[in-house]
Formats: C-alpha cells, sequence, structure tokens
C-alpha cells in the first residue's frame, strides 16, 4: 500500500474535517520511546507529541493496559480498586486543598465538566477566556475557538489579551491583569457574570508565553472578587510539561479551584481528569448529576497510574528540567544568530519560537512559511510543530524522556534549516 | 482490603456525584464473557453491561488492544492504516449513503459533534427529545436530561412524549408523531427553527419501547420539513443490540441524516463515532472544523475493528435474533403470572419490564422498590437493571454473547424473586 493509496482510501471513507501535517502526510508505523518511523524505515526524533509523555509505547504502561485489559474492564458503578488508587495517588501530586477527582475521557470532558460545576455553584453564566484560546472541541468549549467561523456570539464568552512581553512589552502584570478584568466587567454589564476564569499557564495556543510575575495571582483575585471560579486548564501544561513543577499552577504560585486534566495523563489512552476540591464538589453533587460511562475504568485507571509511577520512577520531572534547561540555551544561540527569532519562550521541555518577517516590524512569518519550515525540519529527521494566534510559532514539545543528545539533535536540526532560510 | 474499606477510601477520593449500583455496592474483580466475579470468587451473570458486547475480557478484543499499543498510538493527523480500515469496515455496515466517519471518544461527544453539525448545515438552533432522554453529559447534551435539577431552561430544547402504547394505549403512530410535530412547532414558534431531532430508536431512558410501524417514518418526514436533521443515537440501539438489524434506524427502516455510536463500540475501550452522509460532511466542513486528539488513534482503531470482526465472525447477530426471541418467551410466560408485571417491551436482547403497583391503575411501582428487586436478583447470581421516566423498569440487557441457557438462568432469577414479591 504507497501512501498514496492510503490517502485516498482515507480520504473517501473519513469526514473532510479531518487534516493532517505536511502537504505530503507522513504514515507513521511504530513508536519507541522518542522515535517514530514510517513505512519506509525512516526515523524521526519526536519533538512534537506530549500526549505520549512517558516515551512512545513505554513498556510499563503497555503492560498496565494489556494486563489490566485482560482481567477486568467495567465501570464505577461497582466497586474497584483501581480507580480509587489512581485518585489517591493523583491527589497527591496536588495541594492538600485538591483532594477529589472525577475521571472523564478527554480534555474536552474535563472542561465541559468543570464549566458545568462553576456555573451551577456560582449562579452565574459567563467565561473568560484568553484571546485564541483552545480548551476543547464540544459545543461549549468550541465556542471558545476564535479559529472557528463562527466564533463571537456567544454573549457567555469574553476574551482577554494574553501576558505576550515580546508584542506588548510595555504590558506588566497589573496592565495584564487588567485586560481580564474589563473582560469580566463586560460580562458583569451584560447580565452574564463570571462562572469561571479559565487559564491555560502555558498559554500554547497564544503561542507559549511566560506571564510577568504576580500576573497569575492578579487575576485569580479578580475573578474570586467577582464571585467566579478558576479552573486550571492544565492538559498542556500539567504532569511536569514546564519543569520544576507538577502543574503549571504551581510555577505561578496560585491555588486553582478546579484542575483539568487530559492528554498526556493516559499516553495516548483516552482517560482525563477534573481535581477539586471537597467543598466544591459537594456544593456540585447537592445541585446536579455526572456519570461518565468510560471515566476511571480499570483499564483507564491502571494506564494512568502507571504513567505517573513511570514518571515518578525514572524522575521525569527531574529531568524536564534539566534538559529543558540545556535546550534553551542552544535555543538561545540560534535566537541570537538569527534575526528572524523575535522570541524565545517557554520552560521546561515547551518552548515555542516566534518566527517574525521584520525583527523590528515583529510582523509574523505567515503559516505557509511555518508550514515549509516544519516540512524542512521533518526532512531532517525531526518532528515539531507550530501554534499560537498566527500560527507563526515554532512550537518544541517532545515526550519528557527527551535526551541532550536528543536536545543537540533537535537543535542541530533547526540550525540546519535556519541556515537556509 | 475489605469492601467497605475501599468504599471508605473511594468516598475520600472520588467526587460525591459518584454513585453505585446496589445499597451495598459490589467490588468486581474479574470479567469472561457473560460472567463478572466479585473479590470473594461470587460469579454474577451479567444482564445489564452492553458496553462489553462481545463479552468481558474478549480474547481478540484484548489482542487487538495490546498487540497495537505495543506498537504505535498516534493520532490522526499522520497517516494510519488502522483509522482507515476501521472506516472503511464500519461503513460497510451502514447503507451505502451513509460512508463518511468522523472518530471521537465518547457517545457524548458524538452526539455532542452531531448537534454542532446540525446546527451549522441548517442554520436552526433548536432540538427535539423525547421526555426523559439520555443523550449525554457535555453542557449541552446534559441540557436533554430532565433528571437534572435545572432542566427546562433552554429556549432551542423542546421535548415530546415518546411512543409508549402500554401507558397511552389510544396512541398511534400519528398520534405519537403529532407530539413530535408540535414540538417543532414550538421551536419555529420561538424563533428557534429545528436543527435536529435526537432519537434513541431503543428509547432506553423511556423504559424501552417499540414505536408502533409508521411512527419513525413520520417523524423523519416532519423533521425533514421542518429543515432540520435527524441524529439517530445508536449509542443503545445499535451494535445488533435488537436483534435482526445491526441499527434500530434499520428496525424501523429510515434513513437518518446522522448516526451516533458509543458504548459497545470498543467493548470498554473508549471509542465513539459519528456516521454520515458525504454531504452533510462537507458541508460542514466548509463551515467549521474539528479535531479529537484520541478519535480514531491507531489503538482505539483496532479495538472498534476486532468488535465488529467479532460480532461478523461469531454470528452474533443472529444469536441476539436467536436468543432473543427465546428470552422473550420466558418472558412472557412470567407476564403471565404476576399482575405487577404491567408490559413487556424491547427487541433483541434488550428488554424491559414495566412494573407496577397496580395492574388497572399502571401506576409505577417505586424506585425503591426497583432497587430491592434488583439487589435480590443480585443475590441470586443475576445482573440487571433499572430504567424509565419512573425508574420501575427491570432492565435486561445482557452482552450480545448470551446463551439460551444463559437465558434460562435469568429468568429463572427473575421468577424466584418474582414469585417473593
Amino acid at each position: 500500500m504507497t501512501n498514496t493509496a492510503l490517502w485516498k482510501r482515507r480520504e473517501k471513507a473519513l469526514g473532510p474535517t479531518y487534516t493532517h501535517f505536511y502537504d505530503q502526510p507522513i504514515n507513521i508505523v511504530k513508536g519507541e520511546g522518542v522515535w517514530l518511523y514510517d513505512e519506509k524505515g525512516n526515523k524521526y526524533l519526536d519533538c512534537y507529541n506530549n500526549v505520549v509523555s512517558v516515551g512512545h509505547c513505554n513498556p510499563r504502561v503497555v503492560k498496565a493496559l494489556s494486563d489490566q485489559a485482560a482481567i477486568l474492564n467495567t465501570h464505577t458503578r461497582y466497586l474497584h480498586e483501581n480507580v480509587v488508587a489512581l485518585a489517591e495517588k493523583l491527589s497527591s501530586k496536588f495541594p492538600e486543598k485538591l483532594d477529589t477527582c472525577i475521571f472523564v475521557c478527554t480534555g474536552t470532558e474535563a472542561n465541559d465538566l468543570a464549566l458545568q460545576m462553576s456555573k451551577a455553584i456560582t449562579g452565574n453564566e459567563g467565561v473568560i477566556v484568553s484571546d485564541a484560546a483552545y480548551h476543547g472541541n464540544s459545543m461549549i468549549m468550541g465556542a471558545m475557538d476564535q479559529r472557528r467561523e463562527d466564533f463571537g456570539g456567544a454573549n457567555w464568552l469574553e476574551t482577554f489579551e494574553p501576558p505576550n512581553t515580546y508584542r506588548n512589552p510595555e504590558g506588566t502584570a497589573e496592565s495584564f491583569a487588567d485586560a481580564a478584568q474589563a473582560a469580566i466587567t463586560r460580562l458583569e454589564d451584560n447580565g452574564m457574570g463570571l462562572a469561571a476564569t479559565m487559564l491555560d499557564l502555558s498559554f500554547d495556543s497564544n503561542g507559549i508565553l511566560i506571564a510577568p510575575d504576580g500576573y497569575a495571582s492578579l487575576v485569580v483575585k479578580k475573578t474570586h472578587a467577582a464571585g467566579g471560579l478558576v479552573i486550571c486548564d492544565e492538559v498542556q501544561a500539567g504532569y511536569c510539561r514546564l519543569g520544576d513543577h507538577w502543574w503549571g499552577f504551581e510555577k505561578y504560585g496560585i491555588m486553582p479551584d478546579i484542575v483539568t486534566l487530559g492528554k498526556p495523563m493516559g499516553a495516548g489512552h483516552p482517560v482525563a481528569a477534573v481535581v477539586t476540591t471537597r467543598e466544591i464538589a459537594s456544593k456540585f453533587a447537592q445541585i446536579d448529576s455526572y456519570f461518565n460511562t468510560f471515566g476511571g475504568n480499570p483499564v483507564s485507571a491502571a494506564v494512568a497510574k502507571a504513567v505517573i509511577d513511570e514518571i515518578d520512577d525514572r524522575e521525569l520531572l527531574k529531568n524536564v528540567t534539566d534538559v529543558g534547561a540545556y535546550l534553551k540555551e542552544g535555543l538561545d544561540k540560534i535566537a541570537d544568530k538569527y534575526d528572524f527569532v523575535g522570541s524565545i519562550q517557554g520552560s521546561g521541555l515547551f518552548w515555542g519560537l516566534d518566527l517574525v518577517k521584520d525583527a523590528t516590524t515583529k510582523e509574523p512569518m505567515s503559516d505557509s512559511q511555518l508550514s515549509q519550515i516544519t516540512t524542512m525540519i521533518k526532512d531532517e529527521g525531526v518532528l515539531m510543530g507550530s501554534t499560537g494566534r498566527f500560527d507563526n510559532i515554532l512550537k518544541i514539545r517532545p515526550p519528557l524522556v527527551f535526551s541532550k543528545e536528543n536536545a543537540d539533535q533537535a537543535l542541530a536540526a533547526i540550525e540546519k534549516v535556519f541556515s537556509t532560510l
């Protein structure tokens, strides 16, 4: 089967909403650790996929999945040790107050449920999210996605400028937080009130940003003053991604009311979670009910627990911190060399290079040029992506098992491609 | 670990929205075929769990899951054979027109996406569902769930009386369809218009009903006349559940615009789908985009394909039809014997016994009495559930691999418990 033939069959059988990376999509047939292999045996260093954070086909995770699937897979309306053990293990990674878990299947489901909880508890309807945010694909979460054609109609939704210190160099913690306050005020003025502020503290879809010190605390304060809850969407920032801490909110020293987890939680297996305080979970339970058929089933729970154990036993948080710092050094050198690298922002093993046509005007490179760049990097055997409001950010987000040697290879590929531009 | 200790740990670690079957929840530790086992080795005949339709821990499904998980798990932004092979296999089970698949993780996600598609394509906002319907737990789908405290506020939602020929014996195909038309008219009158009619043709949450001949066609006609789309939610009715046909809509000889699949599709693995026409999928793609990280990944696709292969190779559709007819004979005999069995409705391996306090007034038995009955049946080593508007329907919905011998055991347990009431 040639790729072209497979591609044609795919176009016929799947909906046209399916898109693919690279103009000539690659056919990935095998994964191992940080490596992906195509059907011809070509080997790619994965610097894109955060879902498999503990490495492709991690043996411990595969074993946990296979062993439990052969014994039992049901749901949480019977007792089972696994979901309890997972909840206990997961809670132990959070501040004591965040002690209550609800399991779902996807980050979308987690965010959607977190919002249902926020609305039920606060009695308010409104939500604020950063401009160009992405929090999922359900009807409600999708409404927050400005890339969608029909964005902008919802009277319960207001957006605010994210804390981009490269594109808004005059911005301070206070001025950026004021933008969030203005969004809250618009919701109060139109009678919706604030149910929740959704925060992805990696600011992935905003281009991967580091907020000024004190910004996140100010947003939390303003949210609470308006009677809203703070939902930290840790689908991107969590699970050690940013280094030094397990969670993005710890990096910023804030205490969210609700945390949502997704992608890396099951290393590809669809498992996700809402983690919150007992008080919030209890209030919600008094008002509403929730059951998720697959959420927290014995297999999903075994997988999610194996992922945490793997991160702990292999000390992957330390690895992210160390290799992340090493990677940043290399990226800084590249940035110094090429004017079109306007800014490098990120943390741990999550970096964004804001690529520009002109260093003075900061006009973003076109998305088609980014697409050329990621393709050229792919042709060097390294997989990276793009993100941001203008899709001009080169996105580097490898599995957490990434080594310094891997970083060298990634940096060499960037360097080689950048040198030809 | 005693059950009490596990239960206490569970209450501490999980949200209080978690509920369980039976006042003294059972701790299920192992599954095999139609059997579940608790921690003491007690064996239960499973007459409840439709998710594992090909049997608990089906060896072919477990092998497909384990083998693929050890090789690769990514997403649909690279090419992969599995998702294409699954889409082709799945489409082959549908009328030719329904040839386009979009994969997601849960029935909720499938229904939520189907509704997004319907709204985008029709330009209308309104939805009609049967009274007491259940179509999922996202914010939008949950709004359709009348069991929820805050039900009734949505101006885009209207409900209609389901075609219950036991409780409305005067009802005809026409009069029941007129109730759907009245709901459509209310949406037209309030300016919402009709985007979609959501139909679960097993009428599970309505108590498991068989609609009069011609009813479904009339609802389709009225829906289309109002400019809406027909979404058949086959999470319950599909995958051979009702016997004779793969899908509930075939039983009624109608052609839906969109079909949604869920629970049994992955035998417990979170995989679900939207199946629709190329025309609808294309129109949607022109208006909007959709991507689901886990949906249709190589592992989920391998599992979902193995489930279809298992149904085919073991001729489970024929089994459902045959054993279903056998089971019905036995249930009819029980109904003849006990006045409190008001009605038996269902098809294939999905049956509901409408239990009443009084055969003349048809006053439903209380939900607490149903809970007692299912507990007593459980104590006989057989697992059944309850459903319906008043939760007074004894629900029998075993895996599709159910045998006549299993049916005998289930019938004996019902008989034994009923004889004591």
